[in-house]
This record gives structure tokens, C-alpha cells and sequence, in this order.
């Protein structure tokens, strides 16, 4: 969907699932810390979620078919591929909605390992680059340029949710993802801005260096845009953890603890004299 | 061999391989969490299929060298490179079955340490993906296309599986490693019908930009067929397994406890405090 | 600031930052050795090099937006963008202000995930190599050569300081940063008595293959000379701590002990059998 | 120096000291299973490895500089650099000199942190493959095509090294460590024959299409054989051991256990648990 809906409806999926976890995951933080009893709210909650994001995407496909000029499921029509466009983006979606399904089969079934949960998100983020990076072929270079720019959000993203199959519920991992979909989620919104200028303002000239160097700039912006909005909700989930909590008569959480006296390497190394 | 043939008997053998591994690790996987006694058994199990994959080789080499337009061992024959195309696939097969050699020594021979035969089977995706990357050059751009996806599974494995090197019967990276050698074997098939379509269908059009489209997102079809075949079969060997140990009146195994209140980076630095 | 100045400046800046590194890591690395009591003292030095950093960006950003041909906060004018590369520079030193504020904050704030600053450390820098990345397009060959080597500092810095998230408090990965950083300086410094010599020395010629292959070996010399600054302030601070010692009395640093009986591993692989 | 002796000069020093390290690592690997008393004499094989490799830079450093055609440590002439080549050569002896210096410090000084030998070694590795990856430029095809393949050897190289800043003394990383510096040894010599063959064979052309190819497939070779030399002197070793110690009436070698009831996942997740 080449136009202006059909970059901010995907941008706000993005930046809906970003806002999201941005408070999810500081909140499971506090609690983890806590060592709390809410482990079961916890997985219930997860479940909700994993079951919305899998929602989202059988709409999203169910869209990208069905719209008056979709391909309404056909796939190759008298020597002809219908519509592949729309069959990448149903492709997309599909992957984010396999990735929702094994979420919530990771919490509801029990012999799952943990851990193809991340894996299976990082292909479906993989599969989204690997698309995108053989669709942006000859456009225009202001086009081409500002969808590359997903390609960093979307790789760094894949590797970045590898890693958590081996560091699982480490908060940094997590919140660096959280500030990768945020940015996702806003960059489409500009994409759709620039590319097709919803209020009637002039379009932009696409083979302009200076744009291009500004549209350079501006996706880092958004990526401190993105990073902030992290830091506000954390300071805001754990002002309110707090509160609750004082309300409650409960003990203040004291979280950190700032050691560094033991490095890991140290750790691993000496490991076989100190035990 | 570039004919259909050349491209589905290798794709078999990567697919009986992919299907038997998405049975071995998932059963191996129950075992280990029932501490139970059959690690011999195991062990025996490994032998057996480190020495099949090896003969497989040994038969792909020799069909390589012996077919009637084969080299027969022939490689430098008045001024001239002999078949290099059957020497390269040679090669590739040579390295699995070192690879394949490699895995039987593990079990069988107490002094080699773990981990070599992971980094042999590294290397030997690696240099199968070496000599494609330098394969498919001077070809037409639905031919390069469709080869160079093979990269993708081919990098992408080698790096997996040297992390296993350090992360050791990491049940994902296990999984993750077996839907890579599926998509490949399933993708060997793919290449055969879209290159040299067997049923005196008509030939693609190499370069229409429609099929390059199509390929791509095909490509992404196959793994998530592969996501599929891995977690299909993992429930399967979970069910038999359940099934049998019923009926023998042994316990049933609850595996998987969703614990998460110690992340990993929270054990290493607190680690001293807490021991 | 194409000029000599404009070099000079930001390289000033990384050679301090990194000169202060090379004497703070080790002197935190021998008292972190003796246990000792000095955290508090330590945590409140890196609160005021946070804050120098801070200062340091702040200082960055104004001097580029309001030097006499700068764009004095103007970004869009009369249908132009309004000096770009000042707005990109103000980028660059922008990320490290925030960086310097997220380590600030790590240190202050009790609830601020451990880590986190090095992330937002690792994106500043990523940041600064992505834009010089798009930055110099459209240059003679030498000027292109010589800044893109800034991108190898940048990109091997950024994935290190990553790293550091995971195993922070780590000397070796923290010498590395520290001395990428004085690379970074010095390398700014060359850069700009390369591209605009100071002394009315005779530009040189930007085609000429020898100057390219010069700078090329030039490049890893300054690597060389990084490495002798923070392997000799290394030194010069062990000599000091030592000699503090032992005037005061008190028992000498006895660090690193050679024992590597046991290999990372092994320990993970035997460990259910020797705990 | 382009010439035969020139490639067979670095590529004797690259082999000498992969079959060296593939007799060192499998000894001090089995050395250290026994947990024996010989650390002190490994620390001191150690240092007259690292002592020699600095003598063999020194020498090397010395050769590029004082050959009757060499630069005399002349850089800058009449307007004209001085033997450009002679001189990123030299300074790649340079690195490897520092890497040797790095190491024997290691070993003598108690304050150098351990790890520093390795980043130091991966960086000489890569401040290699980084002179060689401009060193390339404009010649022919097969000339350009069997240097490239050093680059695997050598970023490959550097990135397993610098894991050993943190898995350090894995036998695995070190074994393949090993065959890395074969293959550069072997692969120095293969150049020297096809650029410059020696025995008056008749030159290769530079352009033929199936040079290239089996210039590929070659590289791959030599990478079994590195493999294989490796494998070798590990049994070598292993052998000489065994019967050395049946003759002294000592204890057999019972090295391996082949146990992966507990993933290293596992491990971390119910850490908490079971201890």
C-alpha cells in the first residue's frame, strides 16, 4: 500500500507493541527484583499480549488481501504474479503473527525451551529486513535511502533478539529492543510524511542531496525520540511502583547495587579457587 | 550437475538430515531433562549418524568424480582445469564428511575435546558457503538470485553453530541449526524447479524482475515451512515420549519452569554477595 | 568546521576523554584488586567525568550552532535546509551529551538499570559512525580514505562497548575502548593537518595513489602510538598506587594469578559434577 | 618484496608457528586436565615462544628495511614517499613484534591484565588484514582474487582471538586459532607459486576465468589440510603423553566426559534453584 495509510498503520502497530513494552518490562524489572509472587500475573499477562500481537497481524493480512486492490489470494493469474506486494507485506505480518503464536505457546504449553520464543521473533524482524532489502530496487534515492534506514532498526534488532535467546530477561537487551520498535514505529510515520505528504504540503524533491543529508540526521533524532520515551515511562512505572507500595505500608525497593569488584572474567577465572 | 537432478539429491540429503535432527535433538532434549541412563544409548545414536552422514558423502564425491562426464579424478589435463564444477561440489562433499569423521571421533575417541565438531561442521557450511559466493558469477539474475539465498542459510548456520562451540546442547541454537538444514534442503528442490522445471513445464523467465519478487518472498515461505516441520516433529517426540513412559507407569515430565527472577548479568555481578 | 579548527577541536576532546580513561580504568581496576572501601570515592569520580562530558557536548552543540557562519538553531529557511553539517555535527555531540547524562543518571538514580550506559554510550558512537558514514559522499579520494577510517574506530568501538553491557567491569574490554578513543583524537588531529595543513605547508595531492597508501599505514601507527599511551599511564599508575602503598605501610598488590587449570568450558560443561 | 621469496619468507614464519602452537596447545591442554605441577614451566615456554616471535618481527622488520632495495628507513624523499610497500610490510612485522612483546610481559609482570595479550594479537591480526585489503588495488584479477582469500583467514582470525579475551584458554578457539595460522602459512607459499612461479614453469594467466575457480577450491584445500596437520600433532602429542606417563607407572589420562545433562541455559535459568 504505496501511500500515506500505508505506512502510518504499520508505524502505529510498531509504536503501539514500543509503548507497550516500554512499561511491560520495567515493571516486570521492579517485580523480579522484589522476588514477588506475581509470577503468574506475570504469564498471564504476557499470554494477553502475545495473543493481541498475533490478532494484529492476521488483521494485517486479512487487509493487505482483502483491500479493493488486493490480491484476494491469488497468487499467479494468466502467466502473471497478482499484486506481490501486497503478498510481502501479508508475508511480514504473517511472520510477526507466527512469532506472537510461539509466545503464547511458550507460556501455555509447557515442554516449549525457552528461548524459541526470541528466536523465532529475531526471524520474523530477519525475514522483515530481508524483504525490505530486496524491495527498495530501483526507486528513487531519497526512497531508497529513507527505507534503508529501517534496515539498521531491523538487523540490529535481529541480532539484538539472538542475544537474548542466551542472556533471557536481561532489562538492558530488552529496553534497546523496546527503543528499536518505538523508532520503527515513528520512522514509518515519517516515511509517510515525506513520501506522500498527507496535508497538501508540497512534495519533497527526492534527488536532493541537502534532503537527503537531512533525512540522515533526523532518523537518529528519532532514534533519541525513541530513547526517551524508554526513559519516561521507566521513571514513570517506577514512581508509580513505588507509590503503590508506600501506600501499602510495603518496603522500598533498593534495586541496584553498584559492584563491580568481581569482573565476570575474574569470575571465570579464579572460579576453581574460590568455591 | 546443473540439472534438476544435481539440485534435488542434494536437497534431499540436507532434508533427511534436517528431519532426522528436528526427531534426535527433541528427543535427546527429554532425555536430558530426566537425568535418565541412556546417555549410552545416546552416544551409540551419534556414532551411527556422524558414520551415514559420512558414507552420504563418499557416495556424493564418487558420483561427482564417476558420473559419465565427470572428471574421474582427472583435474589438470593438457593445459586445461578439468570439470572444476563437479571438483567444487566434490570439495563441499569432502568437507562434510570430515565433518561427519570428526563427530564420530568425538564419541569414540576419549581425547578429543568437545567442541571440535562443532567448529568442523562450522567450517565445512562455510566453505560450501566460500564456494557458492564465488559459484554464481557471469549468470542471469534469476539464477544469482535464487543461489545467493543460499548465502543467507549457509553464513547464518556457520555462525550458530560455532556459538555452539560455547554454548554447548543449547536445545534453540540446536532447533534453530536443524531449520536451517531443512530450508537449505527444501530450497535445493526449489532451485531445481524454477531452473530446470521437470514436468516440460515452461522455463521462468530469468529476468523478469516479477519473479525475482516472487523468489525472495518465497524464499521466506520455505523457512517458516521449516519453523513448521521443526516444531511439528518436537511435539511429536514429546508426545510419543509421554505416551510411552504412561504406559510403562513412570513419571511425567514438567520440564520447563518459567523462572526468570535471576538474569543472567544480575547472577555475574552479584555474584560474590550472593555465594 | 571544514577546517583545520574544526578538526582539531573535536580531536582535542576524544584524546582527553581517552588520556583520562587510560589512568581512571586502571587505577579503578588495582583498587577494585584490594577490595578496598574507596567505591564511594569512585562512584562520585565518575559522576564529575559524566558531567565534564556533559558540559563538553553542551559546549559542542552551542559552538557549532552559533559560531559566526553557523545556523543559530535555523534548520528550514526560504525552501533550504540551513547549514546541515553544523545541524549534523550538533547531532554528534547531542548522543555524547545524553551519554554523559545516562552515566550521570546510572550513578545517581538507585533504579537505573546497570548497563544502560554503556548502551546509550555504544549508540552515540554508532551514531557518530552513521552519519559520517552518509557524511563524506562526493569527496576527492583522500579526503573520502582518511575520514572512513574513523569508521572502523567507531564501528570495532561500538560493538566493544556493547559487549560491555554484558560483561561490564571488564579491564580488557575497557583499555580497548580507551584506546580507540585516543585513536580517535589523534587520528581528528591528522585529519585535519592532512586536509588543511596549519603551517603553509603545501596541500597535498588528494589523487595521488603513494598518499592513500600512506595514510593506510599512517593509520595503524596511530593505533600503535594508542596502545603505548595507555599500556605507559598503565604503568605509571600501578608505579603510583604501589609506591602510595608502600608508604603507608600497607601490604602490596599481588593481582594476577596464571591459572588457567580450568577453561571457561570445561567449568560449564563439568559443572553439575564437581558443585 | 613481490617476488617468490618474498611470499615464502612470511608464509615459512606463519607455519613454523601454527605447527609449534599445534604442539603447544594439545600439551598444555592435557597438562591442565591433570591439573600438574608444570605451570611454572608452561609460563616459561610461554615466554621464550613470545621472545622468539618478537626476534622473528625484529628480524623481519629489519629485512624489509636494509634489502639492497629497501627503503633504509627512509619514509619521506624529495617529494616522494620512500618503498611504500617495504614499509606497510615492516609494519606489519611491527604489530606482530608488539604482540610478542604483550605476551611476554603477560607472563613476567604480575600487573598486566589478562587478556591484553589477546586483544593486542587480534589486533596485530587485523591491522594485517586491514594493510592487505588496500593493499590490492588495481591488479589483475587472479592476483587480486588470491590475496582476498587471506582476509577470511585473517578478520576470521581476529574475531575468534578477541573471543579469547573472554573464553580464554579454550582448547577449541585456540585449535582453530591454530589452523588459521597454517592456512596463512600455506596459502603464503601457494602465492608465491602462482605469482611467481619458481622452477621456470610457465606463468598463469592472470585472467582465465577457471584459474580463478580453482584458485577458489584450492584455498579450501589448503584448509583441510591445515585441519589435518592440526589433528595430527594433537594425537602426537596425546600418544607421546599417554606413554610417557605409562612408563613413569603414572595415572592414564582420562580426559572427556561426555555429559550434557545441563545446558549452560539451563544452567542460568534454574541457577537459583538448584543451588
Amino acid at each position: 500500500m504505496a501511500n500515506f495509510k500505508g505506512h502510518a498503520l504499520p508505524g502505529s502497530f510498531f509504536l503501539i507493541v514500543g509503548l507497550w513494552w516500554s512499561v511491560k518490562y520495567p515493571w516486570k524489572y521492579f517485580h523480579q527484583k522484589r522476588k514477588s509472587s506475581r509470577q503468574h500475573q506475570y504469564e498471564r499477562l504476557e499470554i494477553i499480549e502475545a495473543a493481541i500481537r498475533t490478532l494484529f497481524s492476521v488483521i494485517g493480512i486479512l487487509a493487505e488481501q482483502f483491500v479493493p486492490d488486493g490480491p484476494h489470494l491469488h497468487l499467479y493469474h494468466e502467466n502473471h504474479w497478482v499484486k506481490l506486494m501486497n503478498w510481502q507485506h501479508s508475508t511480514m505480518y504473517l511472520f510477526f503473527g507466527v512469532s506472537g503464536l510461539v509466545d503464547m505457546l511458550t507460556y501455555l504449553v509447557t515442554h516449549v525451551p525457552l528461548g524459541v520464543d526470541r528466536l523465532v521473533m529475531a526471524m520474523a524482524v530477519f525475514v522483515e529486513g530481508f524483504l525490505f532489502y530486496y524491495h527498495v530496487h530501483n526507486r528513487p534515492p531519497l526512497d531508497q535511502h529513507i527505507h534503508s534506514f529501517l534496515l539498521f532498526a531491523l538487523f540490529g534488532g535481529c541480532v539484538s533478539i539472538f542475544l537474548e535467546v542466551i542472556f533471557r530477561d536481561n532489562i538492558v537487551l530488552e529496553l534497546f529492543r523496546t527503543s528499536l520498535v518505538i523508532l520503527q514505529g515513528t520512522w514509518f510515520w515519517q516515511i509517510g510524511f515525506v513520501l506522500f505528504p498527507p496535508f497538501g504540503t508540497p512534495e519533497w524533491d527526492q534527488n536532493d542531496e541537502a534532503n537527503l543529508m537531512f533525512i540522515t540526521m533526523c532518523f537518529s533524532w528519532h532514534y533519541l525520540a525513541a530513547l526517551c520515551i524508554v526513559a519516561v515511562n521507566y521513571s514513570l512505572v517506577h514512581c508509580f511502583l513505588t507509590r503503590m507500595r508506600r501506600r501499602g505500608g510495603g518496603e522500598i525497593i533498593g534495586i541496584q547495587k553498584l559492584k563491580s569488584d568481581h569482573t565476570y572474567q575474574t569470575a571465570l577465572l579464579n572460579g576453581s579457587d574460590e568455591e
